[in-house]
């Protein structure tokens, strides 16, 4: 497994790969890598021939006020970890060769990006949308695999393939699960045991949700309150919002009715933790 | 000659010439072609094997106000300037096909699409990336040829390249000019002969300008009010902004030295032109 952290060498890596009709694979990691990371690493090495992982923690998609500085970066586990999953490369640039003095073009989805988590953090998805569009330029992989743990992430990311015909498949692989339900994170990293204990309430939450769903309730007002209830009462977690929304578009939906995806996100001592399920 | 408007045909065809290592070129227009147009075609026929020239009158780069339906469409007269320039292929997307009802993701430049024609025109070079971009991932160019011409336009596509890591060389074409030294645009259809006939004043402005520079002059007040006195002393053009400015970055001079661009926006009849000069 080969570590690089040059563009340019990169980039003259992956041409001689096209060159040689190699189909190549890039899993874009912020590092902090866990089980999670390691299942779209695992799906990455089925989907080509060349895998690369990179890890990079990309300020611009970090808000002023947000934990760019605190995020945890435990590089010699991730190397381990990139080896177990197959990883050919693991692409690990500087920030400064990302974004030079002089950088001045961005990327943005306009709807799509300015609501749910775009709503909490108004540059969060210009900063994702750019740095990959600017991994896949570098990288030139046929397919890139995304994590559903990150929903409007996986959406906003298609949107900008489609919307700028970029020639790259998009894979989005299913959340990894602590026993207790918790969606694995980074950031889970920041919880107190005593509060981790008390996390499972989250996807909890999210399945009672689903069954009351599938009994036949639909009206979004009540699901919301009872996501809520279940999660501020058994928990220290403080909901930002519970929404219900169309699949596709993350429209809300006025009459619940699969399918549908519950999309929620809760604050706890300042950092914020999102988990999605989706109602077939 | 081909005439592509399918964007799937076009991919697969640049794929396909890719495959064969082709070296590709795109020349980006709006149609309406002229002398400068069929300039940046020799230029490219030069510059790879296979020669695309895209023709796409480009809504989102007009503003609300501006003139895109009544901008020149010439496509007869196009195609036959396309082939005396040697092209392989004309790709004419339908604005339908590049920009479908979900469309939501922007190509933006800052600050650089922020200042002169950006302040005039606040969407303007959102839409000239956005699309460049767009047709740099189907036309799949290894090359793309811009018009000095557009000076602003040119730098900020080059921002784009380095900002986004796009794998394109851009090479940028000196303007072509009418005998009276009006440079060449599509938009000069829309004077009157008798307007056409004052309108080589402007570039007249920018020479005297030049040799005002040479001659040692530096205030740009002075410079500026010259340049205006001379465009609205010898015809009806009304000066929006001129700028002398740094070449590589566009800010202004304070005191005008070589090398500098001196760059012209003016108005008649509700429509503008622009025009520069680089001085070394």
């Amino acid at each position: 497994m080969k570590i690089i952290k040059s563009l340019k060498s990169m980039r003259a890596l992956a041409q001689q790969w096209r060159r040689e009709a190699q189909k190549i694979v890039l899993v874009p990691t912020m590092g902090g890598l866990h089980e999670g990371h390691l299942s779209l690493i695992r799906r990455g090495r089925k989907a080509g021939d060349k895998l690369v992982v990179s890890i990079f923690v990309n300020p611009t998609q970090f808000g002023p006020r947000e934990d760019y500085s605190r995020y945890p970066r435990t590089f010699t586990a991730d190397k381990q970890k990139c080896r177990e999953g197959g990883a050919d490369v693991i692409f690990c640039p500087t920030a400064e060769a990302i974004y030079p003095d002089k950088f001045d073009t961005w990327v943005s989805p306009d709807v799509t990006g300015s609501i749910l988590e775009g709503a909490a953090r108004p540059t969060h998805f210009r900063g994702v949308c750019t740095i990959v569009l600017k991994l896949f330029n570098i990288v030139l992989p046929h397919t890139a695999v995304f994590g559903q743990k990150d929903y409007q992430q996986c959406l906003v990311v298609k949107r900008m393939v489609d919307d700028l015909n970029l020639p790259v498949r998009i894979i989005v692989s299913p959340i990894i699960r602590a026993a207790d339900g918790l969606a694995l994170s980074s950031r889970n990293a920041y919880l107190s045991p005593a509060r981790r204990r008390t996390a499972g309430v989250i996807y909890r939450a999210l399945c009672e949700a689903k069954k009351a769903i599938k009994d036949g309730k639909t009206q979004p007002a009540l699901l919301t309150r009872e996501v809520r209830k279940t999660i501020e009462g058994e928990s220290e977690f403080q909901v930002e919002y519970v929404e219900f929304a169309d699949p596709q578009t993350l429209k809300k939906q006025k009459t619940v009715q699969p399918p549908t995806v519950v999309l929620v996100a809760v604050r706890l001592g300042g950092i914020r933790f999102i988990d999605n399920l989706l109602i077939k």
